[in-house]
């Protein structure tokens, strides 16, 4: 009898890739291979939800045991990851029920997507028309997102690491400008990611313990962006201190809504496609200050950025991915491993299921107490949330001084429909 | 009789910072330390040579056993640096004086300039003028830059680390858009330093094996760029992988010498101020292949970046510092310690005294056989340069999830002159 209850997985990673995503990869895996008889075959989508569509899928279990083990430690979407965004049901039903298709002609009962909101909304509806349309289909989310915005959850995974990343980023920059600033640089302005919430650009906030320490100034997008009152800020510090640290957020704005950087071009989303935030910024204070001033942006560096991982982002990575599997095999359909934080000091955590109706394509910004009361720095509120995400390391494996990432084989699952999905 | 040759030390840091300067720093001070009666009270410049100039001088001695044993671990400069360029002696001969005027008042009789070319060139004036002016001292550089461009030497401490840090964070990048490229962005652009050599820009070459790994296109300032032929690689690229990293040097420039980003300001020695090649590289491409891209600009990070230091690096700032003290101890004058390469598998190093006068303003830049035929991408004979360069890690501690860098008391050393000198 058990034979007839055992099912295939899909596991598919979803739009921007971090540096963990992998380790959730390896948690779904580990956990399918531990189900014993329930879980048969464990599939992934090549370029996540394309190679659904598209029945493109990656025969996971013919990956070597080094190469799974590997995933721990390796970033980006080791599978392919995608921006794509299946629209709502009424408008696009056909893609929907293509995806049905290709699990019914592969024997999947259990889907794991791996990503953010619109991934969450996604998996919400294929559990929905998979019961509409007769499929039993268990979907559970499992939350991904660097711009740690998913609600509902404590933290979101590869948030705690490119949180690392910057905070590591802006204390190194800060001690080399500090450094010089008598006769050379005064002005630093660090781009970091995050384009409607603040939380990448507060983790910044950790690099110092006083004012007198960098970041001097972090322009979030929650705080609409008033020229005068940051160039005043920028000359005092400079007075004050000698230098000033400028971290600012891609999704800064002025307050009628307008990106400090909109380059005018938008994603498949429909978002739209920010970069140049720091020269605009740098660039301002040198015609209204004079300062000498340098910029960088980090952009893909800080969510790839796996040699610097958080410990505890990695363990709460993996954790979600096994616990999705868990919640699977419990019968626990359309829900999404939470993280649960019972304690910050010391730092105890736990996972929760959630509903994915929830979740899904709400955003959840910064609280107003994380933003200091001047708009420019965070709080001992925000710090005390934010210190245990980036706490403990987890360095890859080197080779030749260079990390020793794995890639996958990515054998392919041999095609069963005669019908082709065009992208 | 030992007590009459008793002379006090100066060590002043100079330039651009590195992460690894202060492990410099640490060699000279342990060699002092452990100079027996040789080297009485050792100081150091706040703020390098401008220090110096104004008898603004920190007692190093006054630091903790622990602050000191931190500066090899802790990036930038712990007791400043300074971009100020001492002009020809025939030029600028009261400022030459007034330095010997601090050292005599002080009792200096060392002096260990840890820069660049411009600072080996100080060290080696500072010298002769000691030398004309009666005052005996003995005056060696100690190597340190970035752009690993100083002649005689295999390889200049700091570059060891940004080589690595820039090798490091290509690869991740690569895995990052290779695992989106389907769907999103094609081109991704990683702007590095290196004014007019490409060492750093060559060491991103490192982050791939194979023609089909990135970085697919290395922009140097060795080779002019010429659009059309590097548009035509990023098109084949794309076409062949499915997408296209590119490297670009801040000093890359057109055939006419103009820089690619010229910002059109210079900094205290006259030097362009660059920035901003990596946004002009991306506008091309999508201007011309209309292709999704991002860029990122590693700028400061990258020269700050302990976190990711080669341990093969803070070894050779260390020794390099350790030297300079035994060679000035042996009255060897003007000289500056050079890594000597012994062999590259196993790799193996050894040190030794060159002359100031042959290293001084003298740029080493990359070999044209370090460069494929195409221009794009890095040799054999290259590889085999930098790898061990970027060999090994060497992991700052840390505390609450980051870098527990240090940072000096900075003990002032009481005036004795009663003249001043202004900036």
């Amino acid at each position: 009898m058990k034979k007839a209850t055992k099912k295939n997985a899909l596991y598919a990673q979803s739009g921007g890739v971090t540096a963990v995503i992998n380790a959730s990869a390896a948690g779904v895996i580990d956990a399918c291979l531990r189900s014993g008889s329930r879980i048969g075959k464990i599939y992934a989508g090549r370029d996540g939800i394309v190679g659904a569509l598209t029945e493109d899928l990656i025969d996971v279990t013919k990956e070597s045991r080094a190469t799974l083990r590997g995933l721990r430690h390796t970033p980006a979407g080791a599978f392919g990851s995608a921006r794509f965004k299946l629209k709502g049901i009424d408008q696009n039903r056909a893609e929907y029920e293509r995806l049905i298709e290709v699990f019914r002609a592969h024997d999947i009962g259990y889907f794991f997507y791996n990503g953010g909101g619109d991934s969450m909304d996604t998996a919400l509806k294929l559990s929905q028309i998979g019961s509409q349309m007769g499929y039993p289909l268990v979907c559970v989310g499992v939350p991904k997102t660097v711009d740690n915005d998913l609600p509902l959850t404590d933290c979101c995974p590869g948030f705690g690491s490119v949180a690392k990343y910057v905070a590591v980023s802006t204390r190194e920059a800060a001690l080399d400008v500090a450094s010089m600033a008598r006769t050379s640089t005064k002005v630093f302005v660090l781009e970091v990611m995050g384009r409607h919430a603040g939380w990448i650009a507060a983790a910044a906030g950790l690099a110092g313990r006083n004012a007198n320490e960098a970041p001097h100034v972090i322009l979030f997008p929650e705080i609409p962006f008033e020229q005068q009152r940051f160039l005043e800020r920028v000359k005092q510090s400079v007075t004050d201190y000698g230098y000033c640290v400028i971290v600012v957020s891609e999704g800064a704005h002025y307050a009628d809504g307008r990106f400090l950087a909109d380059a005018g071009t938008r994603d498949a989303f429909g978002h739209t496609q920010l970069g140049g935030a720091a020269p605009l910024v740098a660039g301002m204070v040198r015609e209204h200050l004079g300062y000498k001033y340098h910029w960088a942006v980090a952009d893909y560096l800080q969510r790839a950025a796996r040699h610097i991982a958080s410990k505890t982002d990695v363990a709460q990575a993996y954790a979600v991915g096994k616990a999705a599997v868990e919640f699977a095999l419990e019968g626990r359909n359309a829900v999404m491993p939470a993280i649960v934080r019972k304690s910050s000091k010391p730092y105890k955590w736990t996972i929760k299921a959630v509903p994915l109706e929830k979740v899904a394509n709400v955003e959840k910004k910064m609280p107003r107490n994380f933003i200091t009361a001047d708009g420019f720095g965070i709080t001992a509120a925000c710090r005390r949330y934010l210190e245990p995400l980036i706490a403990g390391e987890d360095y890859p494996p080197y080779r030749n001084g260079l990390p020793d990432y794995v890639r996958i084989k990515g054998a392919a699952v041999k095609r069963k429909l005669k019908s082709r999905y065009e992208l």
